[in-house]
């Protein structure tokens, strides 16, 4: 993958271990029994928080990364890869979860759920043994963090709230925007046939508009998707929440307040799994959908300072 | 090519007839001698005006088509074909032109040129017998112009002016807004493939917003093109114009005042159809664009109440 920093050998890497992700479900925990009812579901990884987001809303005050023995003890208590969050541009924060690596954390997300500390920088992931995730509204967003170094992409949706219209809207975007590029590749391949003006004006207008390389944007043109896995995350609650997004084009689910806000945390991680693996079998959709109970209330009325998702750019 | 008024068969002939003037150079003319420099020339066609549209801006009062008995006059001067405009909406000065049919009256122009006497409603070119071509500055306009029936699409530009920004901005709109169907199209099937939604939604949506049927939205998507030819026009008034106009994807040009507005229109009327047959050969381009005298002069000082452009949507 292409990018800014040129650490391109470790970071493809990096986005191997990414793909190996594809196609599951990684689930917010912040006890062990949270991380534990995750890996008897079939999670493919857990993220260890202090509080799950909706309690992170709810709570209010500063929100920072997950006491360092918690990350501890969830990691020793499964097997599956352990995430953990850290504050946008908090790059001390990151290096102290990165000294874990051996340990077993797999992957560090640089999450708008936490309080930034920094309004203007992310962190160059580029220069961390550990991959990172990041959230992206769109793929101005979702570019700009892979050009930091980012090895997978997530939705940003709007955490905590149970409401995955954001999380729609944000794969929705970077699909159109993808899109976007795709039409400009192909429309400058049919017309250079022509002996007509090719895409690289276009490709390189829009690089610009992203603040990314030209070789990003092309990469994104050709290729019709990220370099990097795209997941969906924020506000999934349900089965179909899960599935939907998958047919929508996500590689994957972050699931957290969704499943341990909801009547019955251990049905329904299963169901959000099944419903997650088989998103294309709507029969075993159907049976995903039965019988877990109550799912998370949620809120749909998130005022602008209480979003989560303008906390970056 | 599909559309809302379905006369299909005789719509495919019209549009035969417009894709046999592609390539070339089509002239606005208002006397024998402007039609026979453009006939010389190797104009593909002349446009019968009462003026040309410097003159037109110049002198303003109401533009209306050109006075019958001249139209005929240049029709028995040349052996080219030969266009008239109407007013946007007139349908009878449409059907007043169209028993000229067989004197050879080949196309009309529902010109934003003249004055608009319908500032809701174009004519419904699917009823005539002869084709039609009408101005776009959008992928938008050009489909609701071709859902109504016309046989062919121009860039408005900014006519009489010989400033070629304005019809540069139109075709790379259209081009822009033609990629950004393909993309959908594109990766709805790259999605599919994946058992994952295709394009129908965005382009349902498309079409929604450019207010024409779904099928004609998706013929440009498939076809990474208009379904009728496009022209540029409106500003055009060098050799090296006529060829950007054509690196930038037009199917042919129309010239008018840049042609009779300048020093000596006999040799640059030459000169564009040079440049515009040979838009590839850069060598060619620089032999058309020396020894022609003084361009137009033009103007790029167009207010808001003197802009041809905004006339029709």
């Amino acid at each position: 993958m292409p990018n800014s920093g040129k650490q391109i050998g470790t970071h493809n890497v990096k986005i191997g271990l990414a793909d190996m992700l594809k196609g599951g479900v990684i689930m917010d925990v912040a006890t062990v029994n949270h991380a534990k009812i995750a890996e008897e579901a079939g999670a493919v990884s857990v993220m260890a928080l202090e509080k799950i987001p909706a309690d992170v809303r709810a709570s209010g005050g500063v929100a920072r990364t997950a006491p360092i023995e918690n990350i501890e003890t969830i990691m020793k208590s499964v097997s599956i890869p352990v995430m953990a969050k850290v504050r946008i541009g908090h790059y001390m924060e990151a290096r102290v979860i990165e000294q874990y690596e051996k340990l077993g954390i797999d992957f560090i997300d640089e999450s708008e759920v936490l309080t930034p500390v920094d309004i203007k920088y992310h962190i160059n992931k580029l220069d961390y043994k550990v991959p990172f995730v990041c959230g992206a509204r769109n793929l101005g967003e979702a570019l700009r963090r892979m050009d930091e170094g980012a090895a997978m992409i997530r939705t940003k949706g709007e955490p905590g709230t149970g409401d995955v219209k954001h999380a729609v809207e944000h794969i929705r975007i970077i699909r159109e925007q993808i899109a976007e590029l795709v039409g400009m590749y192909e429309m400058g391949e049919f017309y250079r046939n022509e002996k007509r003006l090719d895409f690289h004006d276009e490709l390189l207008t829009k690089a610009r508009e992203y603040q990314v390389p030209y070789e990003l944007v092309l990469y994104v043109a050709k290729n019709k998707e990220l370099p990097v896995p795209n997941f969906a995350a924020g506000g999934i609650a349900t089965p179909q929440d899960a599935a939907l997004m998958m047919y929508l084009g996500a590689d994957g689910i972050f699931v957290g307040s969704g499943i341990f806000k909801a009547e019955n945390p251990d049905i329904l991680a299963k169901k959000i799994v099944e419903a997650t693996t088989n998103f294309d079998r709507y029969d075993l959709i159907r049976d995903a959908a039965c019988d877990f109970g109550e799912p998370m209330s949620g809120t749909t009325d998130i005022s602008e300072e209480k979003s989560m998702q303008i906390r970056s750019k």
